[in-house]
């Protein structure tokens, strides 16, 4: 239904602009942003530069913003009318290793073919420069064609999503007034389906360690000290076996506090989505779910609590054997929350754990321990019922309103700290592999999530 | 007591090119010879061709013979009459990470100043090129006074010992009569204190692995998978917590059969050496045995079994967080056997305890599992009491013969292969943090070393 006379001509004008849309994000792709790793710091810096410089080159009065950790971009384009929207986005990515398993380098990103159709293979295809340039070119396509935009829009971008965003919050109350708009656009979720976009409405929270334990002082020879010294590596097993029971619920003390049950009209939704669980499992060589005993796939990714075991180290890993016991043993460990569980309190509650089973002669350290709650948009908003009009126009079924397991803070922080909700739209995957190797962004979904933020553009002008 | 009139002038040029032979193993110690890692293959080369050279300039006729792996180094003096003994070492050294722990390049080796004395700091000054050299210094200062060895002595030095000895059987069995003596000596081991030097008359055994846990077929997004998608790292942690009991046994079937309990004789002796159990764990900042409890620390580590971790990787370990859910899981596991206990029946326990414990999504690996029974060696032969007399006039208390926690399989292989005992004498002690940062070996351990092995060779000759 292209029947309003200003929403033809752009989609006809994004259609027409294809292939500079990629060469655009194949440019971007290109500069390797990771954020979480000091050697990229110049390269994000750059990354933020060319968002900076394909805003202005739009219209938009664009500056790049610096923080302690990597700069903010924000963008203005003072020309729309009625709705303010923001939109966020992040121009950072996750760190490639192992890279053995990339199929090409990735960071020089290509479209390739495959079973599926055509996909844009690289880092941050998908997670979150290819989602975040479905916007920025829906926003290009529309000043081509009409100068202007249809509603007021700004735009944010971070550089440190995938390491904590740490400057985020200090940022935002700083810079309040000048971030507050009616509603925020985020684009960093994924369609239910690849027939079926989606509206994120209900988002995990999280809250994320690394625990270090410490034994003997140094790395022991096992022949001359194994059987008499503790060994950090056996205690950490013990903590990390013990997190769950027979039945996969988490064991911590008051774990499941503010967990809600789903409400039976939750259920009945969610059902009526015709969720594939065996097929999801399957498509990562799996069968069985894991999680909790007596709940439903969708309901262990989309409404309940985690615990997961992110990475471990401990002693020699390297070729070969080394007979040593190690000094220490490390794990990086994250939750997963809902409701209103309280990221702090978890955090607690672990510590405890970890003490319980601390022997006399190891000591342990928590580091990087912080969290943020579970998140649930209120979808009364008109923009919500208009937006999934204009979804359900571009793609072959109606749009659904999902829950999702992972966490983005960001919309909390847009809730707490502005008092701004957030409507999330994205156009990934499940087999995107994103945080893997061979990330990749469906070129499908790149085209067709352009298009459907030009409807989205044209349904909230008319609200 | 140096009364033999051989025996003085032979001590005396020991003391005299002390200097000389400081210099020669500081050559030695600079070449970087890891077996382990296939980067240093031509190191390891390199450290075989100075032993060949050192050995053919006191006059030994000395080749390199290639294997498979790393050379094997032969050498004999022919002028020797009487009892034929056959000296082994290793030139090869263990891995040096955590390269960040170390004082000094562990290649640059140096002597240091310490509280404690002198002491030769750098890879292998203890493990094993200093030790080896302290035989080989002795057999030099022999040569230069007397023109010729009191005795026939051969030698015999491979360079795999750090990484499991790959063709050390197939090497001695293709050459067993050119190996076969009337009896080997082995300076691998340690003194009791340091003021107590010993023979070391049982070794533990050894059984190693590495397991590998697949779960997922590549890495996951936590926050898409978590809680439905099997993670590895949670399936490992319960196989390593269930390895011991809440008494610190192992639990794998039939772990215990062939552990023989301690004679009381044994029992009486050990107790009469006054080994000082506290003070061995507060040296590396531990108070408590962590072994079986109601065992002595002496048992723990000469005459009872144990398992150890040695490595575990899983997941994202770098700088910083990924919320990564792995698709692997590694741990590297080593057991030391005593008595007669089975290796291949203990890596077959192991194995039944993983497939037990493997949810159906899961699949697992045994890579590079080997092992080599416990050797106890028979003290009735008259080297052994002759030895302790020579041991007993070099270092102020008598020598003993004591138990050793680690594993030294060629030990075992004279005993089976060759049908020829091995007295196992050393001069390495607690703190020489061998297979870790900041090895050494104390100067006085050094120089006294030579020192005995001259005076053994002295109460060899005149059995």
């Amino acid at each position: 239904m292209t029947n309003e006379p200003a929403l033809a001509p752009v989609l006809a004008q994004v259609d027409a602009d294809l292939e500079q849309s990629l060469d655009r994000l194949m440019a971007f792709l290109r500069l390797p942003s990771i954020s979480t790793d000091p050697a990229f710091k110049a390269d994000c810096d750059r990354a933020a530069d060319w968002l900076v410089a394909d805003l202005a080159e739009i219209g938009f009065a664009a500056e790049k913003h610096p923080t302690t950790g990597h700069p903010m971009v924000v963008a203005n384009a003072d020309e729309g009318e009625g709705l303010h929207v923001l939109f966020y986005g992040h121009y950072d990515v996750q760190p490639v290793d192992p890279l053995s398993l990339w199929n090409r380098d990735p960071f020089d990103p290509a479209v390739e073919d495959t079973a599926a159709g055509k996909v844009i293979r690289g880092r941050g295809a998908a997670d979150d420069k290819g989602q975040l340039m479905t916007f920025v070119e829906a926003c290009r396509a529309w000043k081509a064609v009409h100068g202007r935009l249809p509603i007021k829009v700004s735009m944010f971008f971070e550089g440190e999503e995938e390491s904590g965003s740490p400057s985020l919050v200090p940022y935002m109350k700083e810079h309040a007034s000048a971030l507050k708009a009616d509603l925020a656009l985020i684009c960093d979720t994924g369609m239910f389906d690849p027939q079926t976009p989606a509206i994120t409405t209900a988002l995990r929270g999280l809250a994320k360690l690394e625990l270090v334990i410490t034994g003997p002082d140094k790395d022991l020879h096992s022949g001359m000290y194994g059987g008499a010294a503790i060994n950090p590596a056996r205690v950490l097993a013990r903590i990390l076996a013990d997190l769950h029971d027979d039945m996969g619920r988490v064991t911590l003390e008051g774990f499941y506090d503010g967990v809600p049950e789903l409400s039976n009209a939750q259920r009945d939704q969610w059902e009526g989505l015709g969720f594939d669980a065996e097929g999801f499992l399957k498509g990562v060589n799996l069968s069985v779910p894991a999680g909790e005993q007596g709940r439903s796939t969708l309901e262990m990714i989309w409404s309940r609590p985690t615990c997961e075991i992110n990475g471990v180290n401990s002693g020699y890993t390297g070729a070969g054997f080394k007979t040593v016991l190690p000094s220490q043993a490390m794990a990086k460990i994250s939750f997963r929350l809902v409701g209103t569980q309280d990221p702090d309190a978890i955090l607690r509650a672990f510590e405890a754990h970890v003490s319980a089973r601390m022997p006399v002669d190891c000591s342990f350290e928590m580091r990087d321990a912080d969290g943020a709650p579970a998140t649930v948009m209120p979808i009364d908003h008109p923009a919500f019922e208009a937006a999934r009009g204009a979804l359900s126009d571009e793609w072959p079924r109606p749009a659904a309103f999902i829950g999702c397991g992972g966490s983005i803070p960001i919309a909390g922080y847009f809730q707490t700290l502005l008092g701004m909700d957030s409507m999330l739209i994205g156009f990934g995957r499940d087999d995107d592999q994103v945080h893997s190797p061979n990330e990749k962004y469906d070129l499908d979904a790149f085209h067709k999530g352009i298009r459907s933020w030009v409807r989205v553009l044209d349904a909230l002008s008319r609200l």
